[in-house]
């Protein structure tokens, strides 16, 4: 990464002072400027690259594309500071590959950007920059699928307090709370793989027809066949940057960008949740779970005890802040004509900072979940804070099957309200049941007292754990995230 | 403004002030109060339903829960009225249902709400709501797209100037525009349908663990099976809903809600562009597209003469609310613990506006689409506007064929600086070739002056009208939205 | 659908299933169909009373003026349903209150929507409805601060642990917590102030000109003061609805309006922010705040021992979907020409529904607040939890005076990782001091010691709460909500 | 990745590839890694500065804190890669300060940060930053406004079509519709300039106590005037930093965060609502407006004749961003405890994006309003589109004088009805006039006739203008951006 000799004029900022997430400049390796620029130069070769496989240009064109997408080729400070004029990047972008190309080989600039136009460029390099951005995002959900599916696992039979508006409401186990964070990853994972077969390459010209190239084709080759060569270059060129081939133009149509945007979104409000709920079980309070600290992470300025859930605290950042910038893509759906006036240009700063958010945040809850330390004594001993009240609705329930709901529901009811430390609802609902007459020996007696046991009451928690576990096995591996070898 | 005696407390505001296109009530009648209503009794019922199923419950509770199912049984505005208490309608919902229960069959409210918690009820009636709102837009959608698809074959000849960032750039045909339009509402009728199967049920107890349904099934049918009869349950309340059945809780699991809002808001979003688009197209200057305005529509309270495009304001309008709402879904993805401290109950409201709005938006695009007005003289009037510089990208392709491209850009810019009513692209371009030494015979000369035709642009744009033909055809019917028959 | 002969067409939906807090119906009487009904209506009279005021109409049409405020007199229902056609309710709202005029007073009809369009009224009739909003809501919250400064005078010595990200951090009270949500009480009271204040009609005409206003005083009046008469019919026509008089038309410039959803937005978001720091410190774990629930609140389907905070979590759901329906009137900014397409019918229900939730939560939040029990036990007690580690950044300013910061941090950071309940941060500081040589009576031994007295360290605090408390009393209390009397 | 010796760790990046109009890199000095990294530095100096006022700090700590603000004391990239163990830069940058005034001076690290803690450091830099930011674009807001205030003046009485819903309605004057952006453009200064002033300083250490200056205080001072002091010292060091003094701790108070944001999303609407009208009147067939293109500026990389206006079209997509973008800082209104655990740190690259939309797209607004090109020669045809429909209104209202409003409504939409280019509604109406019974010499015709002539029709408009450039004159100059001088 680091540039040699001639480097070029603006390098990516691998730190950002306020994206502490994003420091280790991953994610400005997939969507930054640089990756944008080799995005937007794979996007114009692939259509030389595809001219020449339907004969619409010569061979040796495929020398000159393999030339031109060696770094340094481009000066990406001078493309980016003539952007402004043309309101997109490609018009300083294409004049400086013809350049190039014209060096490299005589006449080569007449086999680039034939029939397309900027958006198409940038639409297709924003699909190649989504395209990599997903398959990340999805093999870092895979681990994370993986360490939640064992946790799911390790602590099917850990005894946790379920809590409803905040309120302890009834026992659950880690273990099954575990497999409903990994249910939602999974779901994601499937959201964005799909997503990922679905981008589409745009090359359809100025106002979507293909005018242009269909003329070139004309003029090239007579028009007996114009449409099947058509059709074969849109082919050739989507097959060489793995992506889907387009039925029309999509210039004004964003739903490609909406569903990624969508997705992105999903992926960073999942790991939100995931870590929201790290971090209120992190409380000092509540002491259940905590970050797996190194060295050096969760400290201070101020306070030396200090240990503070810091991945969580980001990652839940990362995630209040893609509901936002997500609308804002839904709302370039309401495109003009054959090109938008802003809303394709708004779409492209947002889109980045939604993959931003999504790359950081789902990576760093790879560690987060991997390195997660689960107090399983802390929780069994805060089932006990309500002194019995937790286990509440189950006896409600034993009682009803005896007493009729009504009544049970009534005798808990009041039974809750004189529990205290000393006295827990198992004492004061035996000497109620007492008072209302039921032997000591009674079913329902015994039944009530063994009721206060968490262990009998997560059993029934491993059906979903195990529907849960089976849906990940089944999901597979996601493949590799492509190396974006642009040589 | 209370009512009296024996009419219902309230009745769903058949017609709001501020929502014209709402005004017929029919989307009221899919997510109003009435609507809901019903859902959470079918909810309530289908319980019922699924323990005499298995078992779990006497064959006469069939009997009950149809008879709960009648209009009239609970009083909307009571339970509205007490919602605030528990923070829901349930509360005050099953302690109606269960008065009701019980004077049609001593004891049948034991077997109303077992084993569900309040956002069991509230989900599932959630998911019955957008089950019918999905189905409904789906099948307004397919009589766009049906429309929409006679445009695009009808139109296929029918020159019109594409227009990128609001100027005119090269011809395009209104079919093909159209084809664009039937494309985007191809994906979204696919996206609503998948949407629709995919919707679950929500069946978990308080904390997700189905604890007091397990226990049920334990002290009615013992602990052999228990397992099992848990999964026979949850699948039999799915089926009598038609809703999938779930895996695992999603109390906290929000995809389910924002896989739904976000076909919703692209729903809306791609009618709400296709009637921006014919916004605009319907100005005075451009006066190619027009609504079929019926009598009494378009009218202005000052002008006389107006013809305002009333309903394609109004779905832009729609989809200009869209977003943000939907925003609102994706950040109650951070739910905390086992129920969500506020971000669960900021859902209703959001998602239910949000259906409304596609309800309201694609159902008027039907007789918007169905009775859109298209002046071809106009748009061939409009063609000639540029004095030919709309082909200037065409002819430039053409010289370049023949002189390069640098050298063909220059020339027709050039003489695009020279062009005005009285000497048009044409005259101005054949002198100037003439002036480079053409002869008045040769080929590229003649090929530019033909070059000039609208019609023959257009030929290559039959492809493309014929792919988007075929996927809407491979598209078929949607099924027709269920009745809400409660009965 | 239409009910028969003496009753109103349609009836507000006092109670909505979907909005607990708004079940009382207090803000539908604000904000609701009836109340918008009237205050267009009221708009339309302003202009005929205005032009009375201005020797444009003749002094009789005061009274059909008044006579058109009575309630009933316009068809809330037939004006709704025909809204559709003109794309707003005025075109079937003027048409009645013409005909009414007429049979009042023949030739009534003639001094009625004189120079307005569509756009004025409802634009007005909306400042209108605004203004008794912000009223409301800053009333209400008056009574919030009057609360919360109690409670910062009463807990100005109450202890309480402050906490960062969830973790103990250091001492602080509750009064001084207190004091800090009155803060942003008071800057919103004052915000809302002053956008009340600032609420402007609208009278403009068609494009904004006032050109038939202008004409018809030329007619009626002659040209020589025309200008000057129009100025006097604005101001008229303001001073009447209590609005301020504009210097030029809004109709495409909507800062007005999002200058009063900012307001709304911030009012709620304020008070989501107290009831979400009370659901936190009412959690199980924490129980240093509660929700003085009344009997039947805060109750569970399925827990008989739940006492839920039902208020905050309501409130905070309210505060979770203003951010996005703001964002929609920020969008709404962007209008085109003399009247947006789409942009100002995305305002109607979208600054109704911010309307709704900025009334609801600031009104729940005055119980709230009024009722909040304080649970000063257990806020001692928790102090304790960490075994003095809260008093670390004390302690270590204490040592640094005398040993410099580096080394004292360092200190308190070892002695931090040995502290346990048996040996608290007191007792491992104090051994590790002796043991770097420091007498037992050393000076920095003993204060140290002192240090870990919570009372002694929010002395400080103090200052802080009397600030807030002066600025609170400077406010003052504002004007009583002014009754929308439209007899 | 570090680079070595004499270059900064990290470049700002000059050139954003998807940033056209902030490719001249104007924003990203303001609020650039470098600008924070400065602002951040300033904050910490400003606080040692102020306990030397204070008689806290030895006078010689104002020479380390000089030398401290010198550039490339702190390297940049170092601290932003070690932002990730604490969550926020802080702990490296304290870190390094510490280090370079140790050496500077020894033991000048007692001196620095006292007190603090990180969030006050940062939201006092992001104060700096938004102070600088508001600074800026009211400057620029400042020469719009005198543009526009000369093109409502010499525009005063050029005819202009209005439009409303894209349909020809009334006559206006470009002054006219001028005069309305200016209006707007003068309320968001006000409101910038209010913002300002009121942008407070943070100071409130770890719980908002400032519990541990306090001690520092009675420990250097002794307990007498320790209120006072504190008082002093938060005085000082708001005062050093050009920023308001906080009545009480603001970190979980984010009102002042979201005025910021609000004044910058309205002016970047205010903005985008003038460039989306510019783009719109200069679309081909309208062709009123124009952008004055510079050479190189508006072309496209296939259609030689394209003049595209780049520059409302950027300025448009800004405006469609930042609504989103700002509803996630309402968002962070929800903050928990005494340091929210996400909000606040979701506020960061939030604001700062806020910032650069609206810095880069108020910037880019000067020229385009300074350079617009008018043709009024095209208002004037334009005016004849209708063939006189546009003055429907005004005629209706002569008429209504004479023969009543609901008849002379009815004759005027009959009439329009049968207009055409060769019978404008002049003639129709004045043959229908006669047939009515008027005579050729009947005031009303003559008066008719001579209500097509849209110069006596704009005459009204003038009041409006003179208010408004009163209103501009009264606003009197900004005073000049702060130079961010960190030495």
């Amino acid at each position: 990464m680091t540039p040699d000799t001639d480097e070029p004029a603006v390098r990516p900022a691998a730190h950002d002072l306020l994206d502490p997430l994003g420091a280790d400049g991953r994610a400005e390796t997939i969507v930054g400027d640089e990756a944008w620029l080799a995005a937007l130069i794979a996007a114009e070769v692939a259509l030389s690259r595809a001219l020449v496989a339907t004969d619409l240009a010569p061979a040796w064109m495929l020398g000159v594309a393999d030339a031109l997408t060696k770094p340094g080729v481009v000066d990406l400070g001078a493309v980016a500071a003539a952007a402004r004029g043309g309101g997109n990047p490609i018009i300083p972008l294409t004049r400086q590959l013809s350049a190039r190309a014209d060096e490299l080989h005589a006449g080569a600039a007449e086999y680039l950007h034939v029939g397309a136009t900027s958006q198409d460029i940038v639409d297709t390099a924003a699909m190649l920059v989504a395209a990599r951005t997903l398959e990340t995002v999805t093999a870092d959900l895979d681990r994370v699928a993986a360490d939640l599916a064992a946790l799911a696992e390790t602590h099917r039979a850990t005894p946790q307090a379920g809590r409803t508006l905040g309120q302890h409401a009834s026992p659950t186990s880690f273990g099954f709370v575990a497999a409903g964070w990994l249910d939602a990853v999974c779901t994601v994972i499937e959201q964005a793989r799909d997503a990922r077969r679905r981008l589409p390459a745009s090359l359809a010209g100025a106002v979507g027809t293909l005018a242009v190239l269909a003329q070139v084709v004309v003029e090239r080759r007579g028009s007996g066949d114009a449409a099947d060569t058509l059709d074969r270059v849109v082919a050739a060129y989507s097959d060489e940057l793995g992506l889907a081939a387009p039925d029309i133009s999509w210039h004004t149509n964003r739903l490609p960008i909406v569903e990624v945007g969508s997705v992105l979104a999903a992926a960073t409000g999942v790991v939100g949740t995931i870590a929201a709920q790290v971090a209120e079980l992190s409380r000092t309070e509540i002491g259940e779970l905590g970050e797996g600290l190194a060295e050096g992470e969760g400290g201070s300025s101020a306070m030396p005890h200090k240990r503070n859930p810091v991945a969580s605290v980001l990652i839940v950042a990362a995630a209040k802040q893609s509901p936002g910038i997500l609308s804002t893509l839904y709302g370039s759906l309401l495109a003009e004509d054959q090109r938008a006036i802003g809303g394709w240009h708004a779409e492209w700063q947002t889109l980045r900072q939604l993959e931003r958010l999504a790359l950081t945040s789902v990576a760093a809850s790879v560690p987060l979940i991997g390195g997660l330390t689960v107090d399983t004594q802390r929780m069994l001993a805060n089932l006990d804070l309500t002194h019995g009240l937790l286990f509440s609705e189950r006896v409600s329930t034993l009682l009803a099957e005896r007493i009729g709901r009504a009544h049970a529901f009534e005798v808990v009811r009041r039974a809750s309200a004189r529990v205290s430390a000393e006295t827990p609802l198992s004492a004061v609902l035996d000497e109620q049941l007492a008072a209302e007459g039921f032997a000591a020996d009674d079913r329902v007696r015994t039944s009530v007292q063994a009721a206060f046991d968490p262990a009998s009451m997560i059993d029934h928690t491993s059906a979903g754990i195990d529907r849960v576990l089976a849906r990940h096995a089944a999901l597979g591996q996601s493949p590799a995230p492509h190396r974006g070898d642009p040589s």
